[in-house]
């Protein structure tokens, strides 16, 4: 089966809204197996849908349509389905009435618009919408199935869940399951010719990497005639990519990074306390995400000021002098501070010089060190980096969580 | 102009992603007054981007797409590009020596992958990413014209704003101008209501509210013959928005809240530390994301523990016995304190229950205090919001920052 999906609305064609329906419809879909090779978006005009439904049925056997199920005349997402399928609206009694009562419950008159809410094409199979007034349908004629699902995401998320999942099921042959693995302190170039005669070599698992904001990830997806199989297919590839990623392999599926290492502390019963400079707390912002974090994190402090660096961690003010605030030797002095002043088993800093200003030769911007300091063995990481002030250090305080995780194993 | 969006990627049509670059994109687009009819998504498939290149040059004169410059095989949009429009593959020595540059810099190989980014289609106009190692190109062929980007957002938005708006101004006939003002501490609804006959007695300029994830924004926009036309279209509506919004408007266009409050704080000499609990560093880390705050920003404290209240910002003990480390009288002394031992003008302080776990019938998820102390004189402002432990510690690092503002004001 060969999905395409349209997402009605003129409001996406002005960019006054995200078209996160179209995303949510498309991982259900790769979920359940069904492959979706376009996506479109179309605005309330009834000629440009009709156009978007040919080019749709021409190339795939299942469309997915969200938005102008609505009772104003801009909604005709049925209107001219039924038209281009040939087929004559006719009213549903079942929506007609609870349309009725789901006015008169609010004390409101129905207008034509609602009514129009109640009619279908001819041969429609009607959903129930529980939490507003468009029900959505399926329409199977001939070898084309039609999905109209209303536009907002809280109507038509448990409408999918509820209804198109379950129909969806039946015409599937194969259980689809997948596997994601997180990779970080690698560039998405460097990983992939790592494991690129993997990614060629591979039909069932198929494995595909992807670049995100915090993190890569490896996607590897496998069809077969059972769960069980599906697993079994996953398995030795997935072995195979983490033999050779390593420790670049953070975690699987959802989660952060964040909470690899807040599991990890709380499992080895390690207490944890941050001192940070031109992250300004993003790394413990970043810690306390975690719920359940209060076991282990301690404190954090934010020494902005060469001032606050020695007064609330000790750093000597000669080191400052010597070396700036920016060297591998105040790195190390606020990582052994913090965990000192906290009395905690880490300690862990970050130093650096974000920009866009204040860069110099021997401190250019995106010069930065991360120390760790773990029952007093302190080790430094230098980094370079460039781009904006917000990217800098959002990666310094992704390092540095990464940093930790590896000082920990 | 009749403009189409093509957004590039197989983790589109996996929903990996959600597609906010066809957002951006299209709203910027009618901004400039040019009309968007479809948007389409494709995967990283030669043959099916061919298709869509097809059908959108079939019903537009302005292509647009993002995504699939990347260094891998799976990127390949300039390729198709080139292939569709029976183009050659060329290089682009500049763009060849600033990725070699790029490389050396961080002290890594340039592979063959990288080198492709350096080739464009014979006679393309490339746009140099100072972001990231994709540049992008503009191809002018017959009455077509294709506009390629790269697809992070962090890198496509800086190259539409500094190549792409200016080259597309040139075709319009008239000029379009919008202002938005940036509202904080009240709600969508609410404010829809303060301007609602605004909203719909406007049609040049236009007035149209949008919800943002920190901010609510009001964009105006007019169209004339002339930009100083424009403005002297916009200019009344503006001081009418602002009579009626007053001190919710914080700002315009691309200026955040943590912006105007580090700006007021600079302008007013106010030195400022922070002390947070439940937000970890949200707060310290959105003041240091503003350039040249180190002159009022002196030092901030994460007191996670009890412990660390007390020792650091010398809450008394019995004060969290007695009511809590969530109280008014928590969040009084932290914000005192941090003002005290960090020596500064202004104090601020946020202790809260941010969940999933973790709320009582007392101190419910949610339930939180912000602290601010200038010069003496404290306040604290009660919070009860809702939602996920990361949405209700940004809103509360959010609502920290316009009170800051408030109070300064």
């Amino acid at each position: 089966m060969k999905a395409e999906i349209i997402a009605v609305g003129t409001e996406l064609l002005l960019g006054e809204t995200v078209n996160t329906n179209a995303q949510y419809i498309a991982r259900e879909l790769a979920n359940l197996g069904i492959d979706t090779y376009y996506q479109s978006v179309v605005g309330d005009n009834a000629e440009r849908l009709h156009e978007a439904y040919k080019i749709a049925f021409g190339r795939a056997d299942l469309v997915i349509t969200t938005g102008g199920l609505g009772p104003t005349k801009d909604d005709m997402t049925k209107e001219v389905a039924a038209q281009f399928l040939n087929k004559k609206m006719v009213p549903h009694e079942e929506s007609l009435k609870s349309i009725k009562e789901f006015f008169a419950k609010r004390g409101l008159p129905v207008n034509d618009g609602n009514r129009k809410q109640g009619y279908f094409p001819e041969g429609a199979i009607v959903l129930p919408n529980s939490v507003g007034t468009a029900p959505a349908c399926i329409i199977e004629d001939k070898n084309i199935k039609l999905i109209l699902l209303p536009g907002p995401p809280r109507e038509n998320k448990p409408l999918f869940k509820t209804y198109i999942i379950p129909y969806l099921q039946k015409y599937r042959d194969k259980v689809f399951v997948s596997k994601t693995l997180n990779v970080t302190g690698i560039g998405e170039g460097q990983m992939e010719e790592m494991i690129m005669d993997i990614i060629e070599n591979q039909t069932n698992p198929t494995v595909a990497p992807y670049s995100r904001a915090r993190a890569i990830t490896i996607r590897i997806a496998a069809g077969a005639s059972t769960r069980e199989e599906a697993e079994r297919l996953i398995a030795p590839v997935e072995s195979q990519i983490r033999d050779r990623l390593g420790i670049y392999v953070y975690g699987e599926g959802d989660i952060s990074l964040e909470a690899v290492v807040a599991e990890l502390l709380i499992e080895k019963g390690l207490t944890i306390a941050t001192a940070e400079s031109c992250t300004g707390g993003l790394l413990s912002a970043r810690l306390i995400n975690y719920p359940g974090i209060s076991s282990v994190f301690m404190e954090g402090v934010i020494s902005y000021s060469n001032q606050s660096k020695t007064r609330l961690l000790g750093v000597k003010p000669e080191t400052l002098e010597k070396h700036g605030a920016v060297s591998e030797e105040t790195a190390k002095e606020m990582a052994e501070g913090i965990r000192k002043v906290a009395g905690t088993d880490i300690g862990v800093s970050i130093t650096g010089v974000a920009g866009p200003d204040g860069g110099t030769e021997r401190h250019p911007v995106g010069l930065a060190y991360i120390g760790i300091c773990i029952n007093g063995v302190t080790k430094i990481k230098k980094i370079n980096s460039s781009g904006s002030r917000n990217r800098i250090r959002n990666r310094l305080a992704n390092t540095a969580l990464d940093f930790i995780r590896r000082e920990i194993l």
